[in-house]
């Protein structure tokens, strides 16, 4: 019932092959505690900051990897990629970092400052009108006319491997986990993380977290099929993909212990703790993972626990922090 | 010219033994680097994160170092601190963790979240008016009666000691500094890093840095007497001394290369900064030390320096701190 894949499904063994490119590369982005998430949620909790990850995400480490397997021709040639958040500013750096050059197919909307991030780096940007335009079909057609790869933001086998290798890094700092809490859009981080948790702390039960609005992974596993949703509105603009992936979708039904969905009021709790308790600065999305840990804890769900959590990334305009941290 | 001092003065074997007293128990915070606070000052620069550290502030480590050092009978008989800042929450911390009972004198009008937080932390909260009441009086009498130990903020041997362990992790993690760049209130964890410094990358140039408005340090030096000025209106908040330390002044004036001071602009520059661009959440007075080094580099002062800064904390109420950085 899934869509039609064209390469091999990554598996653990292409986690570790990127960990190899990654490594010296990408940062090993510190595990963090608290003891008062801890006393929060019954649990010992570890945070993974992928928001101190190069480029403020997570994204670096599957745009980097998916660009170093590419074949020296392919590479020179370039890459394409549609995006306007993390993965766009990903790919430009990634692709700088290795000689490749970068498209970015953005929408003539997307926030001045994404798109100066995203030269800043080195990539071209290439607008678009996404109310009459369809930018998979800019991406293809440049791809095609300049031989260029497409490079897309979570549903290859490359990439899913590079994020895995964020749960590869923090179940070797920190040893085996009962449970793992892992922020989920298009689903790469969630399935590269089940991958790398499956292989090195089996039995850990590893949950993706969708936005309440978001909740395409969570339909799809229940009618056994990829469910579309419309553009969800929230506030984990990193999340609001409409339809798992080819790739993702099988590895997170086969593998996660399930999907849990959070509301924005508990991504702005989770906002604020952050800010508050940990002086860290995390995005919406990133927030997603932690504040489904925050509620089953304290529903009890937790006690004594081993408990992961991603951060998946820290890019959010201050203007906007401050008005949601505000209150 | 200095002020009377009963105890000696700290020399860096009080530094280590402080390291030796804190082994475990403070955090051994990180240090960060950023390319872009590379490049935008010509150098390479080492950001410790005090803010990071227990409580929030480098403060745990004088307060934990000096409540250690004192006898059992005395630490079993209890200690007696007055702030409504950092230090406040320091004492009672490291107080619940050495079993020695903790009053801390604040004024009525503190912020309600700072006296929850010292009383969260197990401390014994008296309230003084300090339009009509002297502080220090109350203190003493409270030591009086109560055969309790006073620990100032900043102006003790085993204080600064203990502040000097930031600097002595610091240079031991990532080597010799050209420069080092220390946020300076009362001038401990100043003085401390002056002498951690000079034994551990001799040559090495310290800066404190203070807000514009409350150039105490600064006028001290230049007169050659301890100056005291009005209260200074700063948003530096933890910066806001009148006049040096009588055991912190002489050691900054021996051995630091010289105190320059930093506007309020510069430090909501600074935290704007850290957190765009490091995700980190750091409050005002913790930004002096940056605010110089991002002035200096830009100026050309620190080309191709290796040079540390110290951020001294991240207790910023998140109303505030959104005010600040939303700009």
């Amino acid at each position: 019932m899934d869509q039609p894949i064209a390469l091999s499904p990554p598996t653990y063994a292409d986690v570790e092959a990127a960990a190899r490119r990654l490594e010296g590369v990408a940062h090993r982005t510190p595990v963090m505690t608290s003891r008062t998430a801890n006393a929060r949620t019954g649990a010992e909790l570890f945070f993974k900051m992928e928001s101190l990850q190069r480029t403020g995400a997570f994204k670096f480490r599957g745009a980097y990897n998916a660009i170093a397997a590419l074949d020296p021709a392919a590479r020179s040639r370039g890459v394409v990629a549609f995006s306007s958040g993390n993965h766009a500013q990903a790919i430009a750096h990634a692709g700088a970092l290795l000689g490749a050059p970068v498209i970015v197919v953005m929408p003539t909307d997307a926030p001045a400052i994404k798109i100066a991030a995203t030269k800043g780096y080195g990539g071209e940007v290439v607008l678009y009108d996404r109310f009459t335009e369809d930018r998979e079909a800019i991406g293809r057609r440049l791809a095609a006319e300049r031989g260029l790869t497409l490079v897309p933001p979570f549903d290859h086998p490359h990439v899913i491997a590079g994020q895995g290798t964020a749960t590869k890094e923090l179940i070797e700092e920190v040893g085996r986990l009962d449970r793992l809490y892992i922020c989920l859009g298009g689903g790469g981080l969630t399935s590269g993380g089940c991958l790398a948790a499956a292989a090195l702390s089996p039995g850990c039960a590893v949950y993706g977290v969708e936005p309440e609005a978001g909740d395409d992974f969570v339909r799809s596993l229940a009618e056994g099929r990829p469910v579309t949703i419309p553009v969800p509105k929230t506030i984990a603009d990193g999340a609001q993909t409409t339809t798992p992936g080819a790739y993702t979708l099988p590895i997170v039904r086969e593998t996660a212990a399930g999907v849990v969905t959070a509301s924005d009021d508990a991504l702005v709790d989770a906002m604020r703790f952050f800010a508050e308790r940990m002086k860290q600065v995390v995005e919406p999305t990133g927030c997603l993972a932690a504040a489904a840990a925050f509620a089953d804890g304290e529903a009890g769900a937790l006690a004594g626990q081993r408990v992961g959590v991603i951060v998946s990334g820290g890019n959010v305009d201050l203007a906007r922090f401050a008005g949601l941290i505000a209150g």
